[in-house]
C-alpha cells in the first residue's frame, strides 16, 4: 500500500500531473518518519527538478515541512512577526544594518539567523566578531532582549522543520538542490516555522548569488511570494543585484565595521539604498507605513535623528556584547597582515567575478567550506571599486586581510584576476532589479 | 572522493552531458558492490529517464553490467551462439515454434528462458505444461541435450548480471523502468552474459506490449541493435505487431497445443509468418543463409519435410518430458471449466484490447501478478477473431478456460468487453512493422 502510493506520487510528478494535498502530506510525513526510503525520495526530487510542482503543491509542500516539527508562536509580540530573508551573497551585511534601522522606526524584531557556508557569509558569524556577543539566549532571555532593546538576533533553536533538514541533505548528494519549488519551499518553511507571519525577501541575482540568472531569481521570488499568499503569510520580495559585492567589505569584522558606518549614515551607497528599499517594505508589512515611499521617509527621518546606531548599541548590550566597538572599531578583531591589490592598467571596471571574491574571502579564513570548519573573524577583503568606476593603473582596487603574508599574497593575485578592466566606459549596475508582491 | 564523483555523474547526466567509459564503470561497479547508495542511483535513473544516454554510454553501461557477474562461454558450440529475444506479448509462443524450426535447419540452439509476469507469459511456464519436462539441467546435461537434440531450453543459472538485478529492483520502485537506454541495456546485458554472440530481437509494439507506441518500439530496437554493433554482437531486430494476441491461444498448455500445430504446418497464419521472419534472420546470423529470403526458403523446405516437429519431440525427450503429448494433446493439463464468449452484435472487429486480454488470462490463473504466485497451466483463452474479421451477432469470438464457473463467467464478460465491434470494414493489421540492422 505504502510502496504503491509512493510509486504513484513519483509517477505523477514525473509525468507533470498534479499532486493532491493528501499525496504531498503522505510523502513528507512518510519521509520524515522514515517510512519512505531515501531512494524513492531521491527519484521524486529529480522528477521535481525536471517537471516542477504546481503553485498549490509547492505551498502544500511548504506547510507539510513546517508541520514536520515545531511551529514557534510569539504571542508576546501580538503574534505578528516581521521577518526578512536574503538568499545569500557576497558582502551581504544587510541584516546588521536593516534590523536596527527598522527597529528604530518602531518595529519589534525577533530574528533567527544562521552561519555562512561556501562563498557566502552568515549573520551569526559577523556578529561573532563583537566581543562578548551571545546568540544562545533562552526563550525568556530572547523575549526580554526584544522588549528591552527593540530587537534581538539568535541562532536557530528547537526542532524546526526536520523534514527540510533531511530532504536538503538528500538533495545535496543527488544533484537536486537547484530546483525552484524545492528551494522556495525550503526557505519559506523555515521562516514560517520560526513564527514569521509577514516576510520580506531579498532574492539575489548575479555572479555572486545562488541564482545567477535574473529570470530564475525572479521565478524564485514569485514562487516564494505565491507560497506566502497561499499560506496566509504576507510576503514581498525584491530581486537585487549580486553581480558585485554589496558595499565594500567582505569578511566578518570588516563587515561589522561597515555596518556601523552605515548605521551612522556614512555607509556605502548601495548598502544604504538596499536597506532603505527592504526596510520600507518591512515598515509596510508591519503597518507602520501605508506605502514603501512612506516607509522610506520614516527611515530617513529616524536616521537623521541618529536612532539606528543607538538600536544597534542597545542590541549589543542586551546580548552581552561590548558596545564600545561602535566608538572604537579597533576593538574588533584585527588581521595580522594587510596588503593592497592594485589595478594592472587604466580603464573602466567592466566586471567583478563576485563568487570568486566570495571564495577568496573563504580561503583567507573569513568563511568555511564545511560546516565544521573554523574561521578567522578578522580576515577578508575590501573591494574599493564598483562596476563602471574609472580607474588608473596602480590605483588600489582592494585591500586584503589575512592571517599570514603567504595567504594574503596569494589572495591579492586572485583578487586582481577577479576584477576585469576594459577600455570603454561601462554603466554602473542597477541595484533593485524587480519587486514581487501579491 | 567517491561522493564527489557520483555527484558529478548525476549532474552530468541531468544536464545531458556525456559520461566517459570510466564514469559508467565507476557507477555500475560501485553500485553493484554497495559503495554507491540506492538514493544516488535512483536520482541517476530519473535523470536518465528525462535526458537519455548517448549510444556510447548505453553500450558501455551494458558491458559494465555484463562484467558485474559471470560471462558464460560456449566453446562446445564454437563460441558462436545465436539467440532470440522477445520483449514480451500476449499469446507469444514464438520461442516454442521458432527454436525447433531453426534447429531443424541445422542451427544449434542453447537457450535460457524465463517465467512470465503480469500480462505477458514466459517460455518456461509454457513448457512446464509438458509432463516431466525439466529445465534444471546441469551445464553438462545442457550441452549433451543440445548435442543430442540440436536444441535445449533451460532456466537462467549462475550469477548473471547482478548489477541488472539490483538496478531493475530499484527502477521498479522509483518509476524509472520506462527508459529506453535502461531497458535496452538490461535486455542486451542478459543476452550477452548468457553467451549470445549473434542476436535476433523481436520488439513488440502495440496495446499488448510494454512499448505501446511504434515510434518508441523502433527506438528501443535501434538502441539494442546499436549496443550489439558497439559490443561486437551482431544484432538484428524486427518490430512486430502486438495490437492483438499472436495466434489464438493465450495460456500455457493452450499455447503448447497451438505450437505443436504450427510445428506441423497447421498453425495460425500470423504465428507461422512471424516464425518464418525471425527464423530467416536467425539463419542469416548463423551463416546458414546469405539473405533472409534464402533463410525463408530453407525454413519452408524443412517444414515440407516435417522436420520441425521432430526437433520438438527430440527436445522434449532429451529434457525428460513426455513426447506423446504431440500425438495426444489431451495429455496436457485440461481446464475444469470452459465457456464461450460471443459477439454481442454483427460487424467488424475494429480493436482488441490486448493488454486487457493478457490480464484476463492472468486472472484466470494463466499468469502471475507477483513472481511468487502459483499458476494454473490449463487456464487461459482462445481468441478466435483478428482485427478486420467480419462477424455475426452470437458468433463465438473466444473460448475461456479456467478453474471454476465463477472465475470463467467473470472472464467471459471481460473478454466480450475487450473486443470492439464496429460497423465499418477495418483493415487487418500488418505483422512486421520494421526491420532494424546495422
Amino acid at each position: 500500500m505504502n510502496a504503491v502510493r509512493v510509486y504513484d506520487i513519483i509517477t505523477k510528478t514525473r509525468d507533470g500531473l498534479g499532486l493532491s494535498r493528501e499525496e504531498i502530506r503522505f510523502l513528507i510525513d512518510g519521509y520524515t518518519e522514515g517510512r519512505i526510503p531515501d531512494y524513492q525520495m531521491a527519484a521524486w526530487c529529480m522528477a521535481v527538478y525536471f517537471k516542477g510542482l504546481s503553485a498549490e503543491a509547492t505551498a502544500e509542500l511548504t506547510m507539510a515541512m513546517v508541520d514536520s516539527g515545531e511551529l514557534l508562536t510569539w504571542p508576546e509580540f501580538g503574534d505578528e512577526l516581521v521577518d526578512k530573508h536574503s538568499t545569500g551573497g557576497v558582502g551581504d551585511k544587510t541584516t546588521l544594518v536593516l534590523l536596527p534601522w527598522v527597529a528604530a522606526a518602531g518595529v519589534k524584531i525577533a530574528k533567527m539567523s544562521g552561519r555562512g557556508l561556501g562563498h557566502t557569509g552568515g549573520t551569526l558569524d559577523k556578529l561573532s566578531s563583537i566581543p562578548g556577543f551571545r546568540f544562545d539566549l533562552t526563550r525568556t532571555e530572547f523575549i526580554r532582549a526584544v522588549e528591552e532593546a527593540g530587537l534581538a538576533v539568535v541562532g536557530q533553536t528547537g526542532n524546526l522543520v526536520p523534514a527540510d533538514k533531511k530532504l536538503y541533505a538528500l538533495r545535496d548528494v543527488t544533484a537536486t538542490v537547484d530546483s525552484i519549488p524545492l528551494i522556495a519551499s525550503s526557505i519559506m518553511s523555515k521562516k514560517i516555522a520560526a513564527g514569521a507571519s509577514r516576510i520580506v525577501l531579498d532574492v539575489k541575482a548575479g555572479s555572486g548569488a545562488f541564482m545567477e540568472e535574473l529570470s530564475r531569481a525572479k521565478l524564485l521570488a514569485e514562487t516564494m511570494v505565491d507560497i506566502g499568499a497561499k499560506t496566509g503569510r504576507r510576503t514581498t520580495a525584491l530581486v537585487t543585484n549580486m553581480d558585485q559585492p554589496l558595499g565594500y567589505a567582505v569578511g566578518n569584522a570588516l563587515e561589522v565595521r561597515e555596518a556601523i558606518a552605515t548605521l551612522q549614515g556614512a555607509g556605502p551607497e548601495d548598502l544604504t539604498e538596499l536597506c532603505l528599499a527592504l526596510g520600507a517594505e518591512m515598515l509596510v508589512q508591519a503597518e507602520k507605513a501605508n506605502t514603501p515611499e512612506e516607509g522610506r521617509h520614516l527611515l530617513v527621518e529616524v536616521m537623521e535623528k541618529g536612532l539606528p546606531i543607538e538600536k544597534f548599541r542597545a542590541m549589543i548590550a542586551a546580548q552581552g556584547g561590548d558596545p564600545t566597538i561602535i566608538e572604537e572599531p579597533g576593538l574588533l578583531p584585527q588581521a595580522p597582515v594587510c596588503s593592497d591589490a592594485v589595478a594592472p592598467k587604466s580603464g573602466y571596471v567592466t566586471r567583478i567575478h563576485t563568487k570568486k571574491i566570495g571564495l577568496i574571502a573563504m580561503e583567507l579564513g573569513a568563511g568555511r567550506q564545511r560546516i565544521e570548519d573554523d574561521i578567522h573573524l578578522s580576515a577578508g577583503l575590501e573591494i574599493m571599486v564598483k562596476v563602471g568606476d574609472k580607474i588608473e593603473a596602480g590605483q588600489v582596487i582592494a585591500k586584503v586581510y589575512g592571517p599570514t603574508p603567504e595567504v594574503v599574497e596569494t589572495a591579492v593575485g586572485k583578487v586582481e584576476a577577479s576584477i576585469e578592466i576594459g577600455d570603454l566606459p561601462t554603466k554602473p549596475l542597477s541595484l533593485i532589479l524587480a519587486r514581487v508582491s501579491r
